[in-house]
């Protein structure tokens, strides 16, 4: 099972000016592809933690998206930041000097032809769908900060990610979390290969839990959850899902 | 100024079972305070990843905000996460256990009174506003997962940082990000004291770019307010505000 790391690079989130909605996107897609998310970060325009933060997230797990700091102007700072962390030198790539050239004709300033710049070795990847490639560097993905753009490019790279999917059950116990936390723990141990989570709420009838159960082997999922009902307080279960 | 990371716990998060709510509206409240939050980072619901990123952070910033993680459950890893990052026992706090007897009654279980269990040394904070008060371990405050709780505990503590406000101007230019980069890069250098980002979008008329100048300095943000107006290239400046 491969797994991944965002990192969102931007002042803009941390201040609150504008809300996240790429993490929030690809939480999902990450899910639907099978690849186990691990770490979701947000940091600032900083060179420097970008560079700290993509060295220990890319070193750890097998993807690392990250989202904004691209772009022409003294606040982008991804590339080099991916580049520090890395390793590696930033250089300018003919391929997308020529694209850029072509674009903004004969008055591109140098601050246009930055967009050009990558770490040294990367890959152009998502193909003829794409006006501006993807940048990969060793194992990031680096993209931009507008939600659309983000999307676009996020979608011609997506299906090289897809892998055998998650399978998940739920089990409703109209129970309190403490009076249950023995008999899960018990079945957590004895099925550790599946994931169970517990959350509790309370409705209009009192306090409900909802267990969560999940793996990549559905017949793992399938005995665990059958252990949770049997294991359940009496008149406990709500319903399975 | 104070600086502020935020950690959520939760493999429901990563996974997309829940959007998270909590960082969301901390980042908010942190910003209201005059607190510079500086990162948010979600991890899953692992003792030895909690450990780690709680011992990083706190030794980064000034305060630390956990969401999540916390109660009777095998998967409520937060408390000893904590404690392991910073280098202290998990105890039983006598004044949390009398609580949690007074509410469960003599049917208290074991799980139910993990939930007096703190990192040792741990002030009870909040006062007579709450139910349950916020743990607070060094620099490191504990809160729930639960939004409204999350909410209701950060309500009872959140005057404790406040400081001065942060100001913030927005200068909106017609122009391509590339072709104001030279002329931002140089007012950025200029104040060094004042953020400065770079947002740039398309709305019906073509291109727009957000400059946005913030700092606690108030005269130092009129200033390189002033200096961006007058260094945009003639007839770009769409507003301010």
């Amino acid at each position: 099972m491969k797994t991944a790391a965002i990192v969102i690079v931007g002042d803009e989130i941390l201040s609150g000016k504008v809300e996240d909605e790429n993490a929030r996107f690809l939480v999902a897609e990450l899910r639907e592809l099978g690849v186990m998310l691990a770490r979701i970060t947000v940091v600032p325009d900083e060179v420097e933690v970008i560079a700290e933060t993509v060295r220990d997230l890319s070193a750890r797990f097998d993807y690392v998206f990250t989202s904004g700091g691209v772009g022409p102007t003294h606040d982008d700072l991804t590339i080099e930041g991916v580049a520090r962390g890395l390793g590696r030198r930033v250089v300018r790539d003919p391929a997308l000097e020529v694209l850029l050239r072509a674009h903004f004709g004969k008055d591109v300033s140098e601050a246009g032809l930055r967009m050009a710049d990558v770490p040294e070795g990367s890959e152009r990847a998502g193909g003829e769908d794409l006006r501006w490639p993807v940048c990969v560097a060793a194992n990031v993905y680096v993209l931009p900060g507008v939600p659309e753009i983000f999307r676009r490019k996020f979608a011609a790279v997506r299906e090289r990610f897809r892998e055998s999917p998650f399978v998940l059950r739920s089990v409703y116990l109209r129970a309190d979390e403490s009076s249950i936390a023995a008999g899960l723990a018990e079945v957590a141990a004895e099925f550790p290969s599946v994931r169970i989570g517990s959350y509790p709420r309370t409705d209009e009838h009192g306090p409900i839990v909802r267990i969560t159960i999940e793996s990549k082997d559905s017949a793992a999922v399938q005995r665990a959850t059958d252990r949770l009902v049997e294991r359940a307080p009496a008149g406990t279960v709500a319903s399975t899902e």
